[in-house]
């Protein structure tokens, strides 16, 4: 620190790059969160773009606005508390004087051996995979705003969304076909794959979290779950299993012919929602 | 594009990056500025951080917060321009509603061979050179609020700063022993290139740009030549002069004692401008 640039030790493998920025009141709902949590959530958001392709953190930058008077320690404690929790340390910043309150995150990865895994690469075949039940953060949502407490265990999922590092590594490792996280909810980024490959798909089940409601599991957004296909489940899961993460859920598979999107053989419709991060 | 984040090629030795925020009102006098201004000076003060260590850009991703309304194609014709002139390709990038205008650049580099130059290599007996005169783009900001066309030659020195990326490469091949970017003005940012050394300096010479004031050349901000301090600037010279590069221009020498730090043999006050990108 103290220089123009920070200087990071060479990186391994291609480098990853992605950036995200969240507002005070556009992005989180200052009368229901404190201001913490759009810190937290906006390095979260950024990290779960890496998580997404497989890559492992290398560190962060953060630019802040702020009107005189916010309290920047309490912004920083949550910036800080998900760059600690995600191993992805804060090397750099830039803090200018606004009307929003607004935090820009660019994080960066790398990807040794294999490249990243993109959303484009599902074949007819492939088992659909997701890294955990779905909805607890729509549902957090709904409770908080209903009057829940902030320690409530799906607020805090709300309030603290946790990126697949270590899932989208394994995945890597195993050599999966395609993967993305379900930022926007699976109504939406099952199809964004889907888009992305040219292929169709036949979804059977949609694990619905507890506490979440169905429409919560497919429509809610920023539950950063791993979406994955993969002609190798079984190694997936052995890989999975050896690392302590919890088991990949199936949850349907692609079929070659991109006009067939089926949940349960009826047409499955697009539908979520639009986040901001 | 499309996926989660970008992917860039394996990057060559020691990975840098640097992140600027610009707020128009705050950074840009939107009465005397045309919005891509915004956009361009945002990206152009971030590769110069780049340049200010002798790194080669590979690439920026940008985060832009607008209100409804905003003309986003004049503000991406900027940041398009400023990418283009510096061979900094945009590479990904995140969009949200917000009150304020706001452009958020992080840039990324690389330092192949020889690591970054830091400022904190400066010895006693360097020489202190730059990479051209001073004071051009307050010269432009004045002549600009004094009613001068936006096409006048310093009014677009100081709305097109243009990053010395190829002087800070030949810098670091030539083995300099510090460097910083002069964004603030030498009147500030040559004591910080002194304390992060812990030594003094000797100012022999302002290099006053034609149409600027001797104030202007010091407490100027934005300029963004190079500050260099070297003990061979013999071989800087030849390098420059080979790669077609303006001469550098010596304008002292730095001392051990770091409480040491005089112009013309009066002391040599911090002042200068904190500017806000």
């Amino acid at each position: 620190m103290g220089d123009d640039a920070a200087v990071l030790a060479p990186f391994v493998g291609e480098a990853l790059i992605s950036t995200d920025v969240a507002v005070l009141g556009i992005d989180l709902d200052a009368e229901l969160f404190p201001l913490e949590d759009l810190g937290f959530k906006a390095v979260a958001a950024a990290v779960s773009d890496l998580a997404a392709m497989g890559a492992r953190p290398r560190g962060a930058v953060v630019a802040v606005g702020s009107p005189p008077g916010t309290d920047l320690e309490e912004l920083h404690r949550g910036i800080a508390d998900a760059a600690a929790m995600t191993n992805c340390p804060i090397v750099g910043g830039d803090l200018t004087q606004a009307h929003d309150v607004f935090v820009a995150v660019t994080v960066f990865g790398e990807c040794p051996g294999r490249g990243a895994v993109l959303r484009s690469g599902a074949r007819p075949g492939d088992e659909l995979v997701v890294t955990g039940p779905l909805g607890r953060s729509a549902a957090g949502l709904r409770r908080r705003r209903a009057g829940a407490r902030l320690e409530d265990e799906l607020v805090v999922a709300h309030r603290r969304p946790w990126p697949r590092i270590a899932e989208g590594i394994g995945a890597r490792g195993a050599g999966v076909h395609a993967m993305m996280d379900l930022s926007d909810g699976l109504g939406l980024d099952l199809h964004r794959l889907a888009d992305a490959s040219r292929v169709g798909f036949v979804l059977d089940y949609v694990p619905v979290a507890p506490g979440a409601t169905l429409e919560e599991s497919i429509s809610g957004g920023e539950d950063y779950e791993l979406l994955i296909a993969t002609d190798d489940a079984a190694r997936l899961r052995l890989i999975f299993h050896d690392r302590g993460l919890r088991p990949p859920i199936t949850i349907g598979h692609v079929v070659a012919n991109p006009a067939k999107r089926t949940w349960n053989g009826d047409d499955f419709e697009r539908r979520g929602w639009q986040h901001q991060l």
